[in-house]
């Protein structure tokens, strides 16, 4: 049974956080859109990821906080109350019901449509209902695909089969299992392994390679790697995973390095895109990978250019924050198109995503927290800029000895030499998640180096690393 | 008795944090340098203010926000250590012994004259040391006035015998005093008066206006005063202190609305020059007051501009940050000028203090934070700048609402809105100080509105108010 079709200017399929602001910015813009979604509205981020991994890292974060400081420790004779953080995150997640998002988007005047939707065919959604019924929907300036990724299984013999945790379950798990095998050590495996570890697991980390958060700056791989055997995690590098299976309620991970057995595995091994399902083919494109965009969000090879795809399924930038980003920015293309004006695609226009490639922040909130934006020295190196890289210990820093007693953190600061600008920068250490919005502010203003020795750190903060920094440059 | 002349290229007077940097740059760029100094060398920030203030106040932020999320609030089931905030304390100030300190100088190649200094005629110091013995000191190019200040005592009857805390016995007392009594409600007496509540005081702040914290944002003194409020402070505002007396070992405040008893009464209503005893007659200066300077920190109306007034004694801006960026500023001109280069005397050059009038941060680490740079709305208005006014409710910041529960706090940005850049921006609320760095670096750095959109906030941190921000400034 169809219904009848229904026209709307924007089709968004998929109404994660991303969605939800491609849709926002549409109809801010004027125009009519509408949301297809067979999951929560709201998606990964509000109920399997940032959200509930960071209620249920925060509490120990705090008591550890208080613990290092002589004279406030004196107060933290108790230990966390682990079923009140579960508890919290449960609240936070309001128990995984997305009515509250679901109202909102009703408030702000976004269509809902609740089922599974492809394209069949260009400006055209066919979405399927739980019940089985049909609606087609009709897109009169552009379709957007926000469906985002999912957890990818690595073709591990027998591991998908042994009922691995995903993200999904390990942030949303209502108790702490006993043991905890995780297999990767990036940073979702870096945080899991931390906070159920804290919360009272015993956590077997499996990385393949000898390093733990790839991609970021070596240093910061290295503290997390100590601080995790410090918190008793079992940190097990260039372990190559053979095989996973169930043994009664055991789950068993076959290494090179011999048997290992815990209650559950999670992997944490990297993201596939969300297009397997989506009718792709039927406007030309290949299902199952990730889609190919120019730098306002729009799909390439795809005539006239109605379809855009924004958020983790384009595979730029996988972070909740810069799907938001890429929405605001593929909303204000796509209403600008709309209304037949010019879509400037220089680098930092309304229109573009520029920061995905030149400023992207990430805060990965183990103990220490790594936070970083913008090119390590690698990426530096291997884009051919003239770069200097300028370390300075934070711990030397007064105010983060207020902070806590024996701090120990790294700034590290990529300085292009012949434009004197920072191309990023990477702090590590407790309490530097709102330090960095300071360092994305100066990369993406391109704030020239002479500029930011007027730029005063308060005192005493953690901030003032920064004038470290300006002076470990000048030398 | 007087001793040989010696002669250096820079002679300072006063060796606090502002002295230390004015010193260290010239001997940086190949001048010599000599540090005068009768009391401690570090000076008012390493043992009487900052350093000591924030060591007081750590411990009980620190264990306030372990309790502000459920789950930790669970783990903190004891008290603060109150003598072991206190030994902190001592230890950060190194029990008041500025050894490390004079070691610091002496390893950098700085000269050091420890007595009483005061100009005999231009580019000549004379000291006189402890023991009664003098030298005198030549300067080839420059001499830096960086007496700092010293606390007020305003002209109320009985007060200045009545034996009152200063800033400097207020962050140095080893002990709570039983009822402290706090007359004046800026930044050091909301701080102090928030400490030692903390620590065990019953503390009565009096306040002359009808508001705490002037200068700030009005939403900021109105939050403090809450919560000094709800942390047991006895906060009376429009207060007129009309005597001081002591009683036996207790203080008498006798005030418009009647008489209040405490242990120790502390004033903090403002500061004056430490002017009157440095010869300032004998180069044709008025003893006594700020002295008066251009924008590369040299004094106004001295012949051949070899004198120069850094930090709190030119009355610019009375914070430690600011007296060290003033160093390095008049540093970099002294230097120039010695090698006979030009001084560059426009906004934002490597000589000048531009931050001063335009960019000064400042955190008041009450609970809330207070963290405030650039213009007010209220200064704006003043400079005739065409302005719009932008607030913000932090607790709607998902990233706040993990940090603490009920997390209450606002943000207040002023936004030229000709240039489209921001001329200040507020935070109040819990750890919003390392926060203030990336409104210092956006307003320092003029980075226009629209490439602030790019400036992506970390997720979840509280942060991402930023965006909160921008999105009600869009409107």
């Amino acid at each position: 049974m169809t219904s009848a079709d229904r026209t709307y200017d924007v089709i968004v399929l998929g109404a994660g956080s991303t969605g939800e602001n491609v849709a926002d910015v549409a109809v801010r813009g004027g125009l009519s859109a509408v949301l297809v979604e067979s999951g929560l509205v709201g998606g990964e981020c509000s109920y399997w990821a940032c959200m509930p991994s960071k209620t249920l890292l925060r509490g120990s974060e705090a008591i550890a906080a208080a613990r290092s400081v002589q004279g406030a420790a004196a107060a933290v004779t108790g230990e966390q109350d682990v079923a009140a953080t579960l508890a919290r995150r449960n609240a936070f997640t309001h128990d995984w019901d997305d009515s509250g998002q679901a109202a909102w988007v009703e408030d702000v005047g976004i269509g809902l449509v609740r089922g599974q939707g492809r394209l069949a065919g260009p400006k055209q959604v066919v979405v399927t209902r739980d019940d089985g019924s049909e609606v087609t929907l009709l897109a009169r300036h552009a379709v957007a695909v926000c469906t985002g990724s999912r957890a990818a299984v690595p073709p591990v013999d027998g591991l998908a089969d042994a009922r691995p945790w995903t993200p999904r379950e390990a942030t949303s798990a209502q108790a702490a299992p006993g043991r905890l095998i995780v297999i990767g050590g990036g940073y979702v495996g870096c945080e899991m392994a931390t906070a159920w570890q804290q919360l009272g697991s015993a956590v077997t980390l499996l990385q393949r390679s000898g390093q733990l958060l790839r991609g970021l700056e070596p240093a910061a791989g290295e503290a997390v790697l100590a601080s995790l055997q410090e918190l008793g995690v079992d940190v097990r590098l260039h372990v190559d995973v053979r095989s996973v299976s169930r043994d009664g309620d055991e789950v068993v991970v076959l290494t090179g390095a011999g048997e290992l057995r815990g209650d559950e595995v999670l992997v944490a091994a990297g993201r596939a895109a969300n297009t397997d399902e989506l009718g792709l083919d039927t406007v030309g494109l290949q299902p199952g990978g990730y889609l190919d965009v120019d730098e306002s969000l729009r799909v390439t090879g795809v005539d006239d250019g109605w379809l855009y795809a924004v958020g983790d399924v384009n595979g730029r930038r996988q972070l909740t924050l810069m799907g938001k980003y890429q929405a605001r920015q593929a909303g204000a293309a796509i209403v600008a198109r709309a209304r037949g004006e010019e879509v400037d695609l220089a680098d930092w226009s309304p229109f573009v995503a520029t920061a995905d490639r030149r400023a992207t922040p990430s805060v990965v909130f183990t103990d220490p927290q790594v936070a970083a934006v913008g090119l390590t020295a690698a990426e530096a190196a291997e884009a051919g800029l003239p770069h200097r890289v300028v370390e300075y210990a934070i711990g030397g820093v007064a105010g983060a000895s207020v902070f806590a007693d024996d701090y120990a953190g790294t700034a590290i600061a990529v300085v292009d030499t012949e434009r004197e600008v920072l191309l990023g920068v990477t702090f590590i250490g407790a309490g530097v998640a709102e330090l960095l919005h300071s360092a994305t502010v100066a990369v993406v203003g391109e704030v020239p180096i002479g500029r930011l020795w007027h730029a005063v750190p308060s005192y005493p903060t953690i901030s003032e690393v920064w004038l470290r920094l300006l002076e470990t440059y000048r030398g």
